[in-house]
């Protein structure tokens, strides 16, 4: 197959065209399995999900499982995904590897004088891989960002091109307008190229995040592939506490997607969870540490200056987001300018040595429906810009984060006034929630908020699972965030006109319209769900299959009544309305029986 | 409390000038309870959800729940509820109690000459209730519109204006000019009357239907409590099969909420499932049955024209609308136009002599994101305009059901149209569903739509569940189903700005804030899960509750100062930023400490 041949997010076409990998997991027997695209060099092959119709035919749906659904990869948590970019960013001769910053007992959330070392754990977790470091080698920028400027596609841009089913062309242009990020840090060679930007498919991140006592490391990276196979197309690690350094290791060594963090969180418990003690050494040591793991983008609340926090004095809910929080709290403490803000410059150059993108938080976003886009919010989104054009400037990738609670009169505003203070930068939501008074759903009170701003041009939506507001997200927890959100950005591309959307729908309701109940699970976003709910209360006996569920019977319902129309008596207008008066005749010669769909 | 101090959907207020009802099932030991608003008239007294909040003020909500949820009122499905508008409907003096249409084994879906005789049960049911149906003394419409027509302000329309805080003017003209119906039939004066119109609150319909195999009656009964208990504002039974007319009369006499039906269905049972055999006296019959029995308002697909299903052929996905099949294949069989739109005339008469009112059914509704929009979808609705011009001449109040299956760009021209066609006619959608992915989460993918389509103008949504083009609902997926339009509803009402909406999201808010967690549940749309969510993360140590909670913990949390400052420095802005400066002496004096929320 080649890259003209695929269509995403969904395409229809013989199957003998893709290179397929048996799938034992999930393979043939069950509908699906792993396929590849071939780029132009042999080390470019981009995953697919192949759909396998009852009619013989073929769906390719995007894919974010990474080698974990192809049962022909042997993968290992202790050993880590295979380093598929390193051969590209090696060529390109601009990174140099370099022994790094030495591993602190304090990078794991350990005393100082801790006997335990956390960081010797991770000699035991990767022995068979030691790894030095990557950065630029002469402090220019390694950024996708850089290359598409000079006019290069890289392999990055290409693969990503495949996967969206536009000309590479496309994806340098957006790329070098800032309307694009592709999060790809040199030191995280194991991902799979995405890209985040209106002109593409929308995104979806999945929140994951460790707790000492709920979840264990291996839990998150389970938590992690969890997501992916679900549809996460970026994963952020929000853990806390202990272990922070040496979990990130484990995620990033096993994660097929970009991986986000938040630096302040650890900074923060480098200095015993007092934010008065923070410095700007203190976060920039940290973000190299992260840097040099292989994050792929930071949330960097540099946004909150000292001046915006009284305009958050009179709201309904204060500030709301963690890093804004703490950024208050230290400019409260020392009553100075955020030394994220008096330093974003130093910090450009760091980002720009790794290629690590940015996102810059909305520490003073909205929490509550009464305190959507007031002036603390515009005024930090006004900063945002500013800094945007700073971080262009040094040649760092960067995407703008966004609410939040908003009612759904107010959110077009939000992202009209965005992309004009930003340059057109990639937004990045969270929900936005359309209404405070549903916990345990806010992944449908942002679901909504969700789609209307993808539609109007959020590029990447932040999920909310129904634990919002209440407690730790568990694994179903987790399913039902991602899914919620592959339906907002499936829906908003779809809204968006987006080429090929529709494509997977129009496939579904084929196998709807035809009775083709297997496909319609193994193209549903969660075929298992789907087929379990059948299942429940479908029995085999082919009479009652008319009664137990919502479609129209297997014989003569309407549906089935226009289908043998239109292939019976052609297509033309006139052929159908003449084929009516037989269909009538044919219609009460059969029976004039009706079977009746469950519901209207 | 008069009418005046009540606050709709949300006030706050003191609890002692509500008319308190004890309740023991669900009373002030867990935060609420039944109240009532006195009207005008010893018998006219709203229901409202009163929550007591920890700070000892009360926040009134709407409630749907009717009777069942005043524990001094004792209900027995075998009694039925009491009929509260039975005084003020024989006071009009326009109606008149009749014998009615006798009973008849086929009503029951029993054969002709079934020695079971299914009706005889009733009597059983019911024994002591004998009722005979009512209807208009001279055959002319005695109906809200007609009485709002002129000039009347009747009991009912006093009653919705206290539940929608608005004058009683107000809700007369809107019936008056065909904005709005309030579905109440004569014969089913167990009724909390409501009503449905975009000036009012928007409204949420949840779809009930037995099926002989996996529900009782009894079950169907407390199916649709369970809706109403969530928030239904009304309830339609879908019912098929045996003993159908049975399970109507249980549903009818214990509903506090209008009952829709679609007589279609019960028709073509009495012919034995043979669309072709249906008649419009077989149809008319059902019309009157179902009318005397006291259906609310019926769904009838008088816009499947004969011309138009040939427009169908050439779909994704055909008709799919059960109705709309059974009509086409009539049309189909006889190759003549609908007896419903050559019968519409006589079809008014008969509705306006009960106030039973039309919902104008969308037949050819689209399936799918490829038909949506098509040319059959909107010359049905130009028909359906017609139609609801020839209803409001005879005076039956009259509503237009919407789709279906529609993109998100493609909705606002549904509504836009729709009101332009039908002048105005309350909107009644199906959703619509934004994507045809997602089977099992179809209360999600429609959800979006609906908060949409309803911030722009649809005033009632009839709900979509998971098991959605799967199976039946069982009662978890009735809860979910009911629950996720209560979201797009409200998130609707804030958008539309409607007066008092915001004040149940503040005041939910102003608890998150203040950390008053029983009183965020009490709140909540589903205090149960909320609760149980809250519950399974965190821990009672006060120290843990910071960090296993997705908001600032209980100290010197960000949100905390702004609110100390908010407290201590009074109002201004100046005032603010002055005590900014103490702030940031008091916060080192305290030690610095930031408790982390786990999310940001």
């Amino acid at each position: 197959m080649t890259t003209a041949d695929a269509r995403t997010p969904a395409s229809e076409q013989n199957a003998q065209n893709a290179q397929d990998a048996p799938n034992s997991e999930a393979g043939k027997s069950i509908g699906w399995h792993k396929g590849y695209v071939q780029g132009s060099r042999p080390d470019l092959r981009v995953p697919v999900r192949q759909v396998h119709l009852t009619n013989g035919k073929d769906v390719t749906l995007y894919d974010t499982s990474g080698p974990y659904t192809d049962p022909t990869i042997d993968t290992d948590v202790r050993r880590g995904l295979t380093p598929l970019r390193e051969n590209w960013i090696i060529s390109r001769g601009d990174t140099e590897e370099y022994a790094g910053r030495p591993g602190r007992p304090e990078d794991d959330g350990l005393k100082h004088t801790s006997p335990r070392g956390g960081l010797r754990n991770l000699d035991a977790v990767f022995p068979g891989r030691p790894r030095q470091p990557r950065r630029s080698r002469d402090g220019r920028p390694v950024t996708q960002l850089a290359y598409a400027r000079r006019g290069d596609i890289t392999p990055e841009m290409e693969y990503v091109a495949i996967r969206e089913n536009v000309e590479p062309e496309v994806v340098r242009e957006e790329i070098a307008a800032g309307r694009a990020v592709m999060p790809v840090n040199v030191n995280h060679p194991e991902i799979e190229p995405m890209i985040i930007g209106k002109r593409f498919l929308v995104k979806v991140n999945a929140n994951i995040g460790n707790s000492a006592v709920t979840s264990s490391i291996e839990e998150e990276v389970d938590k992690m592939t969890w997501a992916t196979k679900w549809g996460a197309d970026t994963v952020m690690d929000l853990s806390t506490g202990r272990n922070i350094h040496t979990t990130r290791e484990w995620i990033l060594r096993n994660a097929p997607v970009p991986i986000g963090t938040v630096p302040l969180y650890q900074a923060l418990e480098k200095v015993d969870g007092r934010a008065e003690e923070l410095t700007w050494d203190v976060y920039k040591d940290t973000v190299i540490e992260q840097a040099e793991q292989g994050v792929d983008y930071m949330t960097v609340h540099a946004g909150v200056r000292l001046a915006y926090v009284p305009l958050t004095a009179r709201r309904k809910t204060g500030i709301v987001s963690r890093g804004g929080s703490i950024m208050a709290a230290w400019c409260l403490a020392h009553h100075k300018e955020s030394f994220l803000y008096e330093n974003f410059e130093e910090l450009c150059e760091i980002l720009a040595t790794y290629d690590v993108t940015y996102s810059l938080g909305d520490g003073l976003r909205p929490g509550s429906i009464a305190d959507a886009n007031d002036e603390a919010q515009f005024a930090e989104l006004r900063t945002l810009g500013e800094l945007n054009t700073v971080a262009k400037r040094f040649g760092v990738q960067t995407m703008i984060e966004g609410p939040g609670h908003v009612p759904m009169h107010k959110i077009k505003e939000n992202i009209d006034l965005q992309q004009e203070i930003c340059e057109e930068a990639p937004f990045y939501t969270l929900g936005p929630l359309t209404t405070d008074v549903a916990p345990a759903y806010d992944h449908i009170t942002s679901g909504i908020g969700a789609a209307m701003i993808a539609w109007w041009g959020t590029a990447m939506l932040c999920y909310v699972t129904p634990k919002e507001h209440l407690g730790l997200p568990n694994r179903d927890d987790v399913k039902t965030g991602v899914i919620t959100y592959k339906i907002a950005a499936h829906a908003a591309d779809l809204a968006k006109g987006h080429p090929g959307a529709q494509d997977w729908d129009d496939a579904l309701s084929d196998a709807r319209f035809e009775f083709r109940w297997e496909d319609q699970f193994n193209l549903a976003l969660d075929p298992d769900t789907a087929r379990e709910f059948h299942d429940e209360t479908l029995p085999a006996e082919p009479a009652k299959t008319a009664h137990f569920c919502s479609m129209c019977g297997p014989k003569f319902c309407s549906m089935k009544i226009s289908h043998d129309i239109r292939r019976e008596h052609g297509d033309s207008q006139a052929e159908i309305e003449a084929g009516m008066a037989e269909k009538s005749r044919e219609f009460a010669a059969a029976g004039n029986r009706v079977y009746l769909p469950i519901a209207d």
